[in-house]
């Protein structure tokens, strides 16, 4: 408990006071460019790893960064996404992997969260990435497998994201763009899907080679029907 | 798109580097002291009000820091919970709401999110909070009423944490610690629930009185009762 | 079925003329000061033990008087209590369990109702005192389990009647209580759990002794706060 | 509280030992011959109308009498036929609606309990018989409709209730016996459904004219196909 | 892919302009005089077997040909039944196995179909079938086992659909026929359900000894009581 | 009935003797090579306008040729995709719409049947398809938007298919192909969606001129990374 009151103390004697004027701005709004849903893990603060300042990210993190499919009966995931895409507005989805993550871990070893029922369900929105692994990769080293089944169990989430009502809306529009990426703890790399590739590609090797960057946004279908549609 | 890019090329040229040998430190292993559930919304960034570091602290982000009651079929939170409480063994758990929150407002008016079925949905566990303002506080102005919501709202969903397996098995005993907290966008002010007061404090004014530090665990009941069991 | 016909005709001809009046004046309404939710054990039957007449106690009975927590869908538990506390207003709220559950025992060796599977799936609302009594006490024999875990249901039970709205309303202002019992069928002796003690004690003690009536409520928190609110 | 208090003062010093080698012998085992699904209404009380014994009966009490039928996720009730029928073996079901029934004046009015979310839920299992009503009944007033519509429950109930496995099995092998019953609060008389007339008859009579007792049993299908099956 | 793009080309030169009248009158309104209830298999062609023509029959095809009992949460096949009966006013409604059923075969050995999480939860449904058959029927050959297995989740589903609010109105006043077969692969020969008999029998006999065509329907109860209601 | 009588009695007495020899071979075993997910409606036969013998597809039907996304609770349409694709591993999948379509039409006014619970709650997973049209299409005439409306939903289902594991599996590979059709009931015409265009194109004209046949399948991704998995 002692670190949550030092860590609040230092914050609000010197943190706070140096960004004072923009919280006083975002008092009363928040206007965020997008939304990153990402894995509850300790070590992957999304507002970091993209030098974010407050209202900046809409942030919905849980374990594994899943988003399950849209159905009729609804969780978290589902609504802060309608939030975001709808309300807010947020031009950016990012679905956030990153490396050594108990989430993927467990979904390569089902049997070893067996004593913890809710994590288990949970994880069952994953199978579908082990799934896709278990048919078609042939990893001899499970570090491998445990990096393929964390990209494809971003590509299976980013799939889950366009039965959402409001991403499937925009995404026919192609007004809203979709990124899939995992974070490497250790180097603080970042790889991102390129659904034109259908591969990872590094990001650090894109800027520095100048590329355009990857994004996982299907191409839009409708731009050429709309009228005067909202 | 713009913004992403150029925060992870700031990320990546300045901040990571400053940090280096702390990442080769997590890369394999997570130990966060806390676990925060927060809301999404992007100007409320907890590792920032508590002075975290990468791996100090679990976070689950949802609209309205909701923490569904543990019933038979469980999502995300519930997963998370379960995972930092009986896997990573955290020694508290923090609920913490914030002003001006767009969950509570749409809690105040469910009129205002017809037209956003999960969202609708997913504030359903807030009903309680708002059942017990409408039946107990008598404010003229609304933005009292917000604030009493957004506290009452912090205190279900405490009460809801305590239905958790993993969280009630270690309150009895008394080897966790439970926050609830509501941050002040503005001011960067705290205030936190105390149990045995029955109401919220400023985390400020404790500082500077040296004051207890107000907590929101309810006293142990079986500290006597035990034997060797783990 | 000879017991039924006999049973009704000695009903029809014996007890019910005795109390012909009562019954005329409860045809047209019900106003009764408390609800009961216990076992549907054969052997528990709450009108008994309370002495109470037709009228006085509205009675929800399943397997291991369980109170599922207040979610999104919800049964007949959540239905019972928001009818006896929201509409009919009842002034006590009576968890009570007993010796010799076999809801309990079933809680204990799970791998006992495999071949049950709604009564399985009932019984995860209990797991949670599984998990308390199997975290925090040692018992020897397995009697002693059974009577932990039969008390550590009702405490849960009593958490979990808190996540409902029409509860925790009332609760908050401080004019609903709450009793955790736990009844002996060989003795008739009844346990009840004191919230302020943390633990159980005999009635007929607490009788014997005069002592103040043990409750399970926890402390009002908004009798300050109220207005003109109804 | 006080009538809890001298209730409970009541019965241990005057009906628990006019009964106690009944409750001794009782103490570690119970065989009831039936099981009463009937309403939580206070004025309902089963062990009453039927001249039962602690240990004679196994009660079920949810608002409406309602039997949800078997489906994927089962609730309290679906876990107590289970318990009763398969564990226990008890030779006759129950369903017993009443007069002045709260949740049947619901069910004709459900705008009634559109502030009772736990309510509406739960009737839905109670539409079918509002449903057969609006389509097949044609009264002046509304005591005919409420009283046909509690006796067309009764009888879908018996319906939900063939879905059940350990129901569907008895009946089918012809070992069980189905009753379906409305208990009339101010009279005290039972009418109780025939399945072989299709319509419900009064017990009393039935009784006075020495009548067979009616039953909502199917007829057995499979008595002939038996062979050494359990 | 071959055989799709060559059946739609004989289609539209061929069997279409054969019917082109039969369709014009049918583009803008269906009236099927029947529902048909029966599994996805390849082999089992409804419109075949009852030589129906485009228009005749409302089909609704899953695997094993169940019916979900009417619940809460209702799925595709309550939403066929409602659209089929209340809206289209179907005179029939037909529950249809048939031989070499995976899905009963799948039933039968429930561990045969753990690695098809949606299979495995889907067949629940069917489980009322095999508890019956497992505690009725005593058989030497798996293959009666089968046969028997088919037969009783005809009769199971049949109850089912009684369960349905529109089918239970309809019922009870007796416009409404229901029929329970099993079609036979190899040979075409239909056998059907006979509810005043209890057992099946072969629909081939029936037609060749002019013996009235056997139904599922039960008796209707209410004929009598009918008054003005629509 | 009698339909149903004569339609029997011509199947056994003259199609059924056409094709003994192939009902024979199909007696034991099914290989169909497509997949056909359809609506209920009567005058949707698809058999027909694929010229399909029996054997050839495994068919799901139900109202509005829907897919529910896989998520925890899966129900009838699931199970069969499971069935078809990983099972009998058939080649294709087809989700046909249709002109006329009642499904559709209730999707696009709700109110309409708000009277139906169960096909308003099933159509929910069309929602998706009304929120694409809604923001993105401008028509003057309902005519259109009901065309709109048929492709759409055929392009929603298509991407919740997406979703199941053991579709998401092949089409990673590129050995499963995906086909989404809309069948003209007066004309016998069918639409089919071009992934690669991004819209609908006529079949007929794709056959008269020569064209390459039109697919909803995306790329594969994978068919590089295979290694000796199966
Ligand atoms: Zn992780
Ligand atoms: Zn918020
Ligand atoms: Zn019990
Ligand atoms: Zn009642
Ligand atoms: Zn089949
Ligand atoms: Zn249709």
């Amino acid at each position: 408990m002692q670190r949550l009151i030092e860590g609040f103390n230092r914050f609000r004697l010197e943190s706070f006071p140096e960004k004072r004027e923009l919280f006083e701005k975002l008092s009363a709004k928040q206007t965020p460019h997008s939304m990153i849903i990402t894995c509850a893990d300790s070590r992957v603060v999304p507002e970091f790893f993209t030098s974010s300042e407050p209202g900046d990210v809409f942030v919905c993190r849980n374990v594994g960064n899943i988003v399950p499919p849209y159905a009729q009966f609804t969780g978290g995931v589902s609504a802060a996404i309608e939030y975001a895409v709808a309300v807010l507005g947020v031009a950016n989805v990012v679905v956030c992997g990153h490396t050594d993550c108990g989430a993927m871990k467990a979904t390569m070893t089902p049997e070893s969260v067996d004593k913890l029922p809710a994590v288990s369900a949970w994880l069952r929105h994953a199978h579908v990435a082990k799934h896709v692994v278990d048919n078609n990769y042939s990893h001899e080293a499970s570090a491998d497998t445990l990096a393929s089944l964390t990209e494809e169990n971003v590509v299976a989430q980013l799939d889950h994201l366009r039965t959402h009502p409001s991403v499937a809306a925009r995404l026919a529009r192609g007004n809203l763009t979709l990124h899939g990426w995992v974070y490497d703890i250790e180097n603080g790399g970042i790889k991102a899907y390129c659904a034109q590739r259908g591969h990872f590609v590094s990001l650090s090797q894109v800027l520095e080679n100048g590329e355009s960057w990857p994004t996982a946004t299907p191409p839009a279908r409708l731009s050429g029907v709309l009228g005067n549609a909202a």
